[in-house]
């Protein structure tokens, strides 16, 4: 499948609402809930998108777009939601990602992106060179994969209860 | 996190809605693809659902609480639905999944289930006694880990235009 700026949107627009779909109404057991150290509850997913929103897709479209390769992007912080959601609720979180989301979407539209400008590179602090057609894939792709991990945290909180069935969820990668 | 009849039926009840919200609108270079042979694509797992639904849970169910260990599960078929989905619109899908999970939940809720109940075995092909709080586990795994599933099959259909940034998706399982 290559990369379609029409078919980005159509996973970029309803990722809000997704993970509404999947969160809301549901117990602290699922939602509070991680891997271990250093990983992701559902929670704490949705403040790493809403930082996503702050600093990453927009500031760095705009950098290839003003600034080509000439300066490089500001590193991303991944753990900077365990400070900036803290004493949030969950809907106040998601209210944030989508009002966020739906700003930069229209921003990016008001662009009036070109195939040319997909072409357009600048530089990532540790990965080098980069097109905005990779960019705005990574978008998608980065959204894709944190509902997947949602469902894959909360899955793993019954581990325990499931018995000899784990034996064929292995091959799921769970 | 244990089991419980209340927290699994937070989930078990918004699965229908999440997919529905998750794949509804989308082009078919989306929802058609799969992860190469053998393997589901989104519509595909529609079709795979709608086949527990009629033969796999409820069925299982019955079967402890009625035989116990007599008599064992009949096998499951994970690839019924490459011949019942066939000419079928995802919508009409979504539609039919919806609702057998409301039939089946409305039928499970009657049982009145007992934590005794819960405790009752039954003797599944392969796996050999399980009991029913690990059929009902089961359930709830079954479907956020085919939710993890369809986004993450999803999210592989871009992998090819996202460049150096890979790199970082290697240990999500991507």
């Amino acid at each position: 499948m290559k990369f379609s700026l029409d078919k980005s949107y159509e996973i970029l627009e309803h990722t809000p609402s997704v993970l509404r779909t999947v969160l809301m109404g549901l117990s602290d057991d699922w939602i509070m809930n991680n891997e271990g150290p250093d990983t992701f509850s559902p929670y704490d997913v949705i403040g790493h998108l809403i930082h996503g929103e702050k600093t990453d897709w927009r500031d760095r479209t705009t950098m290839i777009l003003e600034h080509g390769t000439e300066k490089s992007f500001v590193p991303f912080d991944r753990f900077a939601q365990f400070e900036d959601s803290r004493g949030k609720s969950l809907t106040t979180l998601l209210d944030e990602f989508e009002k966020l989301r739906a700003t930069n979407l229209a921003w990016l539209k008001s662009l009036n992106l070109t195939e040319d400008d997909f072409d357009k590179k600048g530089t990532h602090p540790s990965l080098g060179q980069v097109t905005l057609r990779q960019l705005l894939s990574t978008w998608v792709i980065h959204d894709l994969t944190h509902i997947a991990q949602v469902t894959r945290v909360m899955a793993k909180q019954y581990k325990d209860e499931m018995g000899p069935w784990i034996e064929f969820f292995r091959i799921m990668n769970f």
